[in-house]
């Protein structure tokens, strides 16, 4: 199979709102009147982000996930995405998976795969670009966090962590495996939210990017922090702190609201079926304190670094 | 150094069009309005497309060159780019000099680095998105030639090539190693040609792209293609003939065009101080000819297949 075949054979759905797609130099796009785009990009490693003998339908579904994740963060509505793939070799059953997953997705929040590169190297890496379109003004920034507000989040934290840690737990795993980007909350949120990031790696990590860029501190409450029903099963304590804190991968938004958005949000969570829950507040100052039901500091690593952990 | 100390002292030059660049969870991009964007992605591997121990600045330069090349192929003008990188490790001397070859080129173009991923590969990985912008109706497509047009190549062909077969030639390897993207000539193509590509697999089989989508044939003059002055050293015709039509990454434009711009073309040529050759006509039908002085075929392999070869 020739390169060509393979976009021919699995990457060529047309698209539905661009001018031309795949398979010219470049895809051309009519962005609509009006509105500010939103664009952001992640690189999967087998080895590093996933195993050689992964699902390849699942991966499909997961390199889409994770991009639709970063748009869900600033507010944006997805509209196109770029892929490209090193693999090893033109494996047929590999590619008719992979882009089941990912088309399955796409098409579930009307993304058009509009290009991409297809490419031959020892491990299969997969880099996804994806394209967002979000009125201006409204997009949610990391720096927006504002001494007073809330901090919420949402649905559960550390299933993803706990799946790495304890494979033979199956909802685990496919919070791990099949993470479900929120993009409908991103939307609602532009009204609502000051700042928002998702929850890529860690709580504890990723609420500090908030913190550093919105120049704020916050309080947090351990144990308001929603978190994967399974760690009921394994009862330990540490791991569970661990992953809830520092575990990567759940792709749930972290956000930050005003008092007076409460009732708005608590009414959005039953709209959506998505729990939303207030963990904390941001305040003045600098830094994180996460406390326990006694008020005393909970401590904790960071979030995931690629090079920091070598 | 830790991923985020990675972004911050090698690529976090601020953007000059864009309203937030690198280091929230998109960027954020206001294109002006009336204008469709070009979308195009390019991914290198280490061991593929270049070695271990490529000098790294100039592998900044040719990882987003190769992407403005495709920009120019369309006729749109360069404005934003994404960079993901997957590196074994956080070599500073690699990322000063890989950073300094790929700011150094978008600063050229006025394309701002908006936005990137960086995460740990045994192999270093190298995936550029790039995003233009080209008036309504303007971009040229590869579909759009037509029966009677010339067809037209820039520059100089089969240079890359010859410097992978001859390394000990320094202009040659200079070709292959730090293309210079055509945007200048694709901006002006707009008005002039009905169809263009980058030569980025070989003459043959990108001409065949052009013709497939065109629905037209081609003959093609195989002394009117102009090549790299190095061949005359070299002087090993069967090799000439390899890279001429079959050698990719020259990057040069491949475009048709009415009989009544020849003149705009050649001028055009003098404009901008690079050469312009006429190296055949479209016709109806399909299939390429091309044909020596004696008006023989000319038998030629295809371009270059990332899968095919294997």
């Amino acid at each position: 199979m020739t390169e060509f075949e393979i976009i021919q054979r699995y990457f060529s759905r047309p698209p539905k709102r661009a001018l031309t797609g795949v398979g010219d130099d470049c895809a051309l796009l009519r962005p609509d009147a009006g509105l500010d785009l939103a664009v952001t990009t992640d690189m999967l490693v087998e080895g590093r982000h996933f195993l050689r003998d992964a699902e390849p339908r699942l991966l499909g579904h997961k390199a889409l996930a994770v991009n639709l994740s970063d748009l869900a963060a600033m507010g944006a509505t997805p509209r196109w995405a770029t892929l490209a793939l090193a693999l090893p070799a033109a494996d047929p059953a590999w590619l008719a998976g992979f882009s089941d997953g990912f088309y399955a997705l796409a098409e579930r929040y009307g993304v058009d795969l509009i290009g991409g590169d297809t490419t031959c190297g020892e491990r299969r890496t997969i880099c996804v670009t994806a394209i967002g379109e979000v009125p201006p003004e409204m997009a949610l920034e990391r720096g927006g966090a504002r001494p007073g507000d809330d901090i919420w989040v949402s649905g559960e934290l550390g299933g993803a962590a706990l799946g790495l840690a304890h494979p033979e737990i199956p909802a685990a795993v496919k919070r791990l495996d099949a993470p479900e980007p929120r993009v409908a909350l991103g939307e609602r949120l532009r009204r609502l939210a000051h700042a928002a990031i998702d929850v890529s790696d860690g709580l504890a990590g990723d609420l500090a990017h908030v913190l550093e860029r919105s120049q704020v501190s916050a309080k947090v409450e351990f144990e308001k922090i929603p978190r994967a029903g399974e760690f009921r099963i394994v009862n330990d304590p540490q791991l569970e702190k661990d992953c809830i804190l520092s575990g990567g991968d759940d792709y749930e938004l972290l956000f930050t609201a005003p008092r007076e958005r409460r009732a708005a949000l608590d009414a959005l969570a039953v709209e959506l079926g998505l729990p939303l829950a207030r963990i904390g507040t941001i305040e003045t100052g600098s830094g994180l304190q996460i406390l326990d039901a006694k008020g005393m500091p909970v401590p904790h690593r960071g979030g995931y670094d690629h090079f920091g952990r070598r």
